[in-house]
């Protein structure tokens, strides 16, 4: 057993569901796994990380909706605003879609099912750049 | 230490929360293992898996109504129809209640909380069978 | 390759989200962890992890406000009382936080983004002690 450790900066092209499958695979590829499990860790507060259905794309859209009225941009409860006015929404956003995220590896491929797909969650109304640790077990 | 694969068919009996604890505890026996880490992984887009309270049997009634309340059917943001009129509030319930999950194993048992048990979130009024992995770090 | 176990007590001060980010820290000193992946997994149904901003603590109130939002103490569809009557609502905050996290280890530190912690959020009125499983994958 072996354990590989490697990062890789990801940036939504727009805000919302950003699928980084393809990403995320070639890297694997890159480190040449076989089998085992990869650990998907994003360091960020204000984005997310979510397994989704990546096969029809107006999935991508209706989720973004959903999560912005779960917590909408103007709400009365969103103190925080040091470093933004959308920064509390994204905080809460971030919450519900979780930073970390554990996926099967066989035969060189992460064990999606096959509507799956793996997406960034941009919270935030500006895509920043975001930094994606990947913790690899390999057999 | 090892990596043991397995995965199993569960089907809920009808739509909303599924305990499946007995299911993934008997796998976990078969495979002989005492100590160390389930990581469980469901491959599909409009289900989900949650630890929840497995004692009181209100609980999963009443999270049934919340998760159908936080994305209901008939929603204006609910453009993926493709496959049927609830699929896009499905997608949305699985994002929050997520397809992956890790649970430390000890003595042969799952060390779940008193409380916990582990469900299968079928959030499809037409319960499907779905496929659950199992990778397990045994030592 | 190492595998390691332990478990802490953590006892939030007030209902609400409760930074356990030194605390963790404190044990996998304690372990003498240089490098890999630790998993925290908490034993409860009322009670829920996260990683959120741990900076900015308008953050905390924000984020503690949007959880009794979505799930308010008050509800119709709240019926599991037997424990209390905000039991059903702490069920369902549960579920949306989640009791099961990874987050990589490096050079004795969690590899946390500059603004995260990692957070105990007790869901119930009256915070309980709570046990929180640690599992540490070390190289």
């Amino acid at each position: 057993m072996e354990w590989l450790r490697s990062e890789i900066k990801v940036k939504a092209r727009h805000h919302g569901l950003h699928e980084i499958t393809e990403h995320v695979a070639e890297e694997l590829e890159r480190l040449d796994i076989t089998d085992g499990m990869v650990t998907l860790y994003l360091q960020h507060t204000t984005a997310g990380l979510c397994i989704s259905e990546s096969f029809d794309t107006s999935t991508v859209h209706d989720l973004e909706a959903f999560l912005e009225n779960l917590a909408p941009k103007g709400e009365s409860t969103n103190h925080h605003a040091a470093e933004g006015e959308d920064i509390s929404a994204t905080n809460k956003r971030a919450v519900v879609t979780g930073v970390s995220l554990s996926i099967p590896i066989e035969n060189g491929r992460m064990m999606l099912g096959t509507y799956q797909g793996v997406f960034l969650c941009e919270h935030r109304r500006q895509p920043i750049e975001r930094t994606l640790l990947l913790r690899v077990l390999t057999i």
